[in-house]
C-alpha cells in the first residue's frame, strides 16, 4: 500500500554546509525532506588539509549524515549521485536511473576543483576538495619520502622531497603551512637519514600577492610568516603545465617535483550546466534576489553553485553564505508554503580567518583584525565550535592538544585500497 | 664514499607482531638491522575486525613503523615487497628491484586469507586480514543498507541485509558478534524504515562447533551468547561457492547473501614458497627446534609463516607465539655473534581469548578459565596492554569508553576512492 504524500516534498541537492542548514530549518515544519549527497557524509572541508598533512583522521571531519540528521524526523537522507534536474517536469535525475518527484527543491551540489582546462595538470595535480582527495594526498607524500630515502643521487631524490602547492588562497596557505610543519616536526624524526632542510614546499599564486581576499596587511603578516617557516612563496606566477617530474610555471621556469596540490581554485559542480538556467561567467547558476532560480517557481539554488549577488558583488564560494543561503532558502519555502511572500536574502558578513600553524592564524571580521597567536587561537575556537558533532569535536580537540604538546603527526599510514570499491 | 658496514647486518622482512619484536630486541645490540614490510605501518590486527564494523579508525591499530622504531638507533626501516630470497647468496629481492644483502636473515613475512582454493569464494569474499580489507568490509556493509532502504520488494531487498561470515574461530565469532552489534545499536537508528530484525548475520563453520581451540564448555557459552543475540550459528557445514547474490553450502544449500566476510583461514605468504626450503602440509617453512631454516646457517624464519613444532603439534598461526619467536631468533643471532651455542626455542602458553561483544567474553590461560563480563574485561584489558603507542591506546579507550556508553558505532563513513593510489 503507498503511502500518498500529504505534505509538500523538498529535495535538497547536497549534504555540505548550505544543504544540511537548509534541512535542518526545514526539521519539524510541515514538509518533507529528502536529503541527496553521492557521499554518506556530511564533510568539514574547513579542516581537509588537516587530514591531508597526517593530523586528523579522516572520520574527524566526516560525519555520517544520517547520524546528524537523526531526530530531524520530517528528513530522510538518500546516498545518491544526481546526475540531471527537470525544472518543469520537477523530478530529479540519478546515476542509479531514479527519478525522484519534488514540489521545491533546493540545489546546493556544491563545487570541484578548478584545473583552468590545464589537462596535464588534471592529470598530474591532487586537489584538495574532498576526503579521497586528502587522502591520495597523504599517501603521496609519505610515500615520496619513503622511496627518497633509498635514493642516494641528491638530485635524483629532489624531486620526491620538493612539493609544489598551487594557490595562495586560505586552502594552500594552511596547506602548505600544515604540510611544512609535517615535514620539520615528524618526517624530520622519521627520516633521520634525509636532510629534511632540503626539501621544499613552494606556495605558488597567480595573483600578486597571497590571501587576496584579506587586507594587505593581515596578508603580508601571513606571507612573512610562511617565509620564516622555510615556505618558498612566489606571487604573480601561475601554473601552465605539469608532468609526474616538473611542475612548468608562466614565467617559463619549472620546478623539478613529484607532487603538485592544486588549491588554486573552485568551479561549480557539473550539476550547474545540467538545469535549464541562465550561470554567470565563473559557471555557478544565477539567482534572483530570493535565491530562486530564474524561470522557475519552486527552485532554489545556494551555496557554491550559485551565483548570489550582494550589492554588485557574488558572494564568495565558502561555508558561511552556502549556511545563511541554506537557511534563507528554506524559510522562503516555507513563507510560500504559508502563503507569504518571499524575501530577498542578505548577507551577513562572518569574516575571514586563515592559520598558518602553530600559534600563527590571521582574522578579519568588521573593523576587528587578530594576528598572530591569537589569530590563531580564534581560529581553532570557531573551527571546533562549527564542526558538527561532540564525539567529532573531543577527538579534533585531542588531537589538536596533542599534536601541539608533543610536536607530533600521527596519522602517517599509507592506505592503499588494493582492490577497487565494490 | 660508500659506508663501510662494520657490523652484522640483520634484515628481518615483516614489520608484524614476529618481525617487529624481532628488531625490538636486536635494539641498541651490535648489529645493524634493517625491517621491510609493503606497508609503512604495524597492524595491530587483533582489532581488525573493530574497524571493519565502523567503531575504530584505520589508524587507532595501524601504528607507523618509523613511530615505533624512534630511538632505536640501529634498526631503520625501509618499505619494501620481498618477491624472493636468495639463502645460499644472502640476497633479498623486492618487487622495485632491489637487492638487499643479509648477514642474518629473519623471514616473519606473516599470512593471508586461505580461500582453500575456492575461486568463486575468492572472488566474492572479502578477507578480514589487512586494513584494506576491513575498510572495503565497512563500505560494503554500510553501502548495503543504503541501497536496500530504496527497494521496497521485500525479497530484492533480503540479500542486501543478510551477511554470512565464514569460519568460526576467534576473528569469525568476533567479526559476527560486532556485526551484529553495529545492526542493532547503530544502523537501526540509522534506517529507521528498514526492519532491522529482519536483517541476518549467519555465521558458518565446517566443523562441529565453533571455536575448536577452546575448551567445549566455553565455546558452548560463546555460540549460546551469540544464537541470544540474534547471529545464527550453523556448524558441520562449508561454504563451498558464492556469487554477488548467494552464498553456497556443503549441505547443497545456499542462501540469499550480497555479502560474504572471509574468515575461515589463513595459509602462508607467498614468500613462504619463493624460499629453497621444505614446507609443511599448511604450506610453512619447517624450521629446526632454533628456528633456523633447514640447510641455512643464518636464515630464520618465525610467526605464522614458520611451522614450529612443539611436543609433536604445531603451534598456531597466532600472535603470542610469533612473538616470542621474533624474541627468540633475535637472541640466538646475538648468542651466534658473540660465539655462543643457539638455544632450542619453548612457547609459554600465553592462552586464548575471545569477545562476542558487549559484557560477553572468553579466556583461558592453564587452569584459569573466564567467561561473560570477567572474560570480557580480561579481553578489553589485554588488548589495551598489547597495543603499541600511549596515544593509541588512549583513542581505543575513548572509542571503547564512547561506544559502551552512547551504544554507537561512530566510524559509519564509506570511504571510497575515486582514482588509482599513486
Amino acid at each position: 500500500m503507498a503511502k500518498v504524500p500529504t505534505r509538500p516534498r523538498v529535495v535538497v541537492i547536497g549534504a555540505g554546509f548550505g544543504g544540511l542548514q537548509c534541512a535542518k530549518e526545514l526539521a519539524g515544519r510541515p514538509v518533507d525532506v529528502l536529503l541527496l549527497d553521492r557521499q554518506n557524509y556530511h564533510l568539514f572541508t574547513p579542516l581537509l588539509y588537516q587530514v591531508a598533512s597526517s593530523l586528523l583522521n579522516p572520520s574527524d571531519i566526516a560525519m555520517p549524515v544520517r547520524a546528524v540528521i537523526h531526530g530531524w524526523a520530517n528528513v530522510r537522507f538518500r546516498l545518491a549521485d544526481v546526475t540531471g534536474v527537470d525544472l518543469d517536469a520537477r523530478v530529479v535525475r540519478t546515476a542509479d536511473g531514479a527519478e525522484i518527484s519534488w514540489d521545491w527543491l533546493v540545489v546546493a551540489a556544491g563545487s570541484r576543483s578548478n584545473f583552468f582546462g590545464l589537462d596535464s595538470v588534471e592529470r598530474t595535480a591532487v586537489g584538495l576538495k574532498d576526503l579521497p582527495d586528502a587522502i591520495v594526498i597523504r599517501n603521496q607524500v609519505l610515500s615520496c619520502f619513503e622511496t627518497a630515502q633509498w635514493i642516494d643521487d641528491v638530485s635524483a631524490r629532489a624531486p620526491l622531497t620538493t612539493f609544489v602547492v598551487a594557490g595562495g588562497g586560505p586552502t594552500g596557505v594552511e596547506y602548505a603551512g600544515a604540510l611544512s610543519e609535517l615535514l620539520r616536526l615528524a618526517l624530520r624524526r622519521d627520516f633521520p637519514e634525509l636532510d629534511i632542510g632540503r626539501s621544499r614546499v613552494i606556495l605558488v599564486e597567480a595573483a600578486e600577492r597571497i590571501l587576496g581576499d584579506f587586507p594587505p596587511d593581515l596578508a603580508d603578516y601571513a606571507a612573512g610568516e610562511l617565509r620564516r617557516r622555510g615556505i618558498e612563496v612566489r606571487t604573480g606566477v601561475a601554473v601552465t603545465g605539469a608532468d609526474p617530474s616538473r611542475v612548468e610555471l608562466s614565467d617559463g621556469s619549472a620546478i623539478e617535483a613529484r607532487t603538485l596540490v592544486w588549491a588554486a581554485g573552485v568551479l561549480p559542480e557539473a550539476l550547474a550546466g545540467a538545469l535549464a538556467a541562465p550561470r554567470s561567467a565563473g559557471g555557478r547558476i544565477e539567482v534572483a534576489p530570493d535565491l530562486r532560480i530564474p524561470g522557475s517557481e519552486r527552485a532554489f539554488a545556494i551555496g557554491d553553485i550559485a551565483a548570489v549577488d550582494q550589492g554588485g558583488a557574488v558572494l564568495p564560494m565558502i561555508a558561511p553564505p552556502a549556511m545563511q543561503e541554506g537557511r534563507h532558502a528554506a524559510a522562503n519555502i516555507l513563507r510560500a508554503i504559508a502563503g507569504e511572500p518571499m524575501r530577498p536574502f542578505r548577507y551577513r558578513d562572518k569574516g575571514l580567518m586563515a592559520t598558518i600553524g602553530r600559534n600563527a592564524g590571521i582574522t578579519v571580521k568588521g573593523r576587528v583584525r587578530l594576528k598572530g597567536f591569537l589569530g590563531w587561537v580564534a581560529w581553532l575556537v570557531i573551527h571546533l565550535y562549527y564542526l558538527i558533532g561532540f564525539r567529532n569535536r573531543m577527538t579534533v580537540l585531542f588531537g589538536w592538544v596533542w599534536d601541539y604538546l608533543r610536536f607530533d603527526r600521527p596519522i602517517r599510514i599509507i592506505a592503499r585500497g588494493k582492490r577497487p570499491p565494490p
